[in-house]
């Protein structure tokens, strides 16, 4: 029996998952309201015809569809604010909602601008509310309704409820976060991640296992988001190097979504630990794509954090290897495991090979604290963090 | 690999857990509206100040409470016409929403009429809507936002998206179900179950497991709500008989109530089988309390079906009782295990004891058919089920 059991669990309400299954948005989203503000990051579906088929699909229940923004890179301040200004042009009301159509960043883009929408003066900027870099500022109001339809399958942002926004100058990558943020209806279609390229189908895909992992081994780990994560790695890790290989599979593609979906409900819930602390650093001193950032890091992170996180990382390679082993040998297992998925989807071992330089470190370990970190099983020193990445040049 | 997934998966969109949390009420409530419809269904809470403490921490938050319902049985169809009657006499309106204190019965009661108070016309009752013996209305329109926080660890009724509702003339017990009627917060102190009494105890813990493996052997079993109910049986089974025999038990009592919410989860997105199909027979027929019938049956229910469902009972064996055990031997093991959870916890072997003579039997047979039924992997004809039955008695 548990000791003392005390958590809260924020999930979407509402999750439909299937091949094919855009074809429902426009019942699901008629739950929502009768305008929506359609942020986009995936330029293939805008030529492909899948976006005017899903604004078709609305229109035919009604609802009035804009199409507010587009975004092709991880969203910085300001595209929010310029996004948050552009929402406010349409003077959003009772009915309206916004939907998002794309991989995290357009997801991380609308959730923040719902948002900020409905919370920030005029003239307040994003980086009000960001932690650790703004003026504090909460969300109080509840943002405007939020449909998530994922066209990657990795950030789980679909089901989390924080936005990563960064910024170059001054450099920071960093949440904006609310209890209210989780999107209220999540319309996950495999189908629409087949045109996902090879290398994004990677890095998104090892973002999902890192989330699923860090979150389990978690300072702040609880029962049920490890259910959860555990789901996640039993349908990503047989699955991730088809997916990379074989585009066109829909069982890969399937559980990809599924896998990254349950990552994103499970560290909404249960937090992260160092390798995606270091990895926003890597992403905003090196621009380093995130989801690489996250699969470089992974092992490392998995070998620091083993002695005190023995049992969770035995049960993690008793998942994903073989159910018979115990012990060291399952921790092991696992960790040779996942370096395998690494090199099997073309991860590099070192910083250097990702543009990292040894000069970067000391600005990358400052960089590397925040909420992520807090999560991690060990508490690491700058000097023991330096130490872990100079290893790795 | 999975072969194909598609899924919807509904749950609440926050949940708090945890002993004492109680006192975070107002500020929980606060999310959904000023002025709240109170269904108590725990005379106890009334009596020792515990309700007027919630009602104190709602008006603190300046969310006015109207204690518009009582209910210590399982609701029939007047008492959610009565309480519909009731509300539309406070004209409900935007920011008014339905908090449910109690069991089962008072969260369906207060599901079923935060529904139908916004769906029905003057003068249709929610019979109309039942499934199976109603006009086939439909919730079309939004209910009233929902709160619930159970006093008992059993149901999952604060997890799930159907009401049951009961007639005695004619008899029936069927569900009214939208998707629309999942509670929007659940609030679970497990503080709130420490005054419940040994049987009920008893009865609503076996409710749980039932309900936890009858959806995960369903027909209609889906990864997630399989999870979810693994988790729920390494919850409930080891605490049980410990919250039975000592209801001061902190670790039991958060270990139920986990174990329960996990439940509704599951059967929610999973369905049941025939435990639940014959319990709401002897439920109307012979009046039966649901988890004691559902206690009764589920040994029987896992032996009918350990053909067709091997190898989820293999799974449900190697969790309740010993990791290592394979094959049959686990499949054996799960079945023993929850015969002597039942013996433990007192609960009949025969239908004879729980007062159910023979003639009753074709009565019960034909009541036993409906949603829960139809997700029992093996299919049953009458006379297969009338064997059943008679060799219970």
């Amino acid at each position: 029996m548990l000791n003392s059991l005390s958590y809260n669990l924020l999930t979407p309400a509402q999750i439909c998952f299937g091949w094919g299954r855009r074809a429902e948005v426009g019942e699901l989203a008629r739950g929502l309201g009768e305008r929506a503000f359609l942020v986009v990051g995936s330029q293939t579906l805008c030529r492909n015809g899948m976006l005017a088929d899903i604004q078709q699909r609305l229109a035919a229940q009604e609802i009035e569809s804009i199409h507010v923004a587009d975004i092709s890179h991880e969203p910085e301040v300001a595209d929010v604010d310029r996004l948050v200004e552009q929402l406010r042009q349409h003077q959003p009301a009772t009915g309206d909602f916004v939907m998002a159509v794309g991989g995290g960043a357009a997801i991380d883009l609308a959730k923040a601008a719902a948002a900020i929408v409905t919370n920030a003066a005029a003239g307040d900027s994003v980086q009000d509310y960001l932690e650790g870099v703004g003026r504090g500022l909460k969300i109080t109001a509840p943002p405007l309704p939020m449909l998530a339809m994922p066209t990657t399958a990795g950030t789980g942002s679909e089901a989390t409820k924080n936005a990563v926004i960064s910024s170059y100058d001054p450099p920071f990558k960093k949440s904006l976060r609310s209890d209210a943020m989780v999107p209220d209806i999540v319309l996950i279609d495999p189908e629409l991640m087949v045109s996902v390229p090879a290398t994004t189908t990677a890095y998104t895909g090892m973002d999902a296992i890192t989330q699923c992992i860090e979150s389990y081994i978690s300072r702040r780990r609880q029962p049920i988001p490890q259910a959860l994560a555990i789901e996640g790695l039993k349908s990503a890790v047989p699955a991730i190097t088809t997916a990379v290989a074989n585009g066109d599979s829909r069982p890969a593609r399937e559980a990809m979504a599924h896998a990254a979906m349950l990552s994103g409900m499970a560290l909404a819930n249960s937090g992260l630990g160092m390798a995606h602390g270091v990895a926003a650093a890597l992403g905003v001193h090196c621009r380093v794509p995130h989801g690489l950032a996250c699969a470089v890091m992974l092992p490392v992170a998995m070998r620091t954090n083993r002695a005190v996180a023995r049992d969770e990382l035995e049960i993690i390679g008793r998942t994903i290897v073989d159910d018979e082993l115990r012990g060291t040998a399952a921790v092991d297992a696992g960790i040779a495991r996942i370096q395998e998925i690494c090199d099997e989807v073309k991860i590099p071992h070192t910083l250097t090979e990702i543009g990292v330089s040894a000069e970067q470190i000391p600005e990358i370990v400052k960089s590397s604290r925040g909420n992520s970190m807090n999560g991690n099983p060990l508490e690491l020193s700058d000097a023991e963090l330096t130490q872990i990445l100079e290893g790795m040049l």
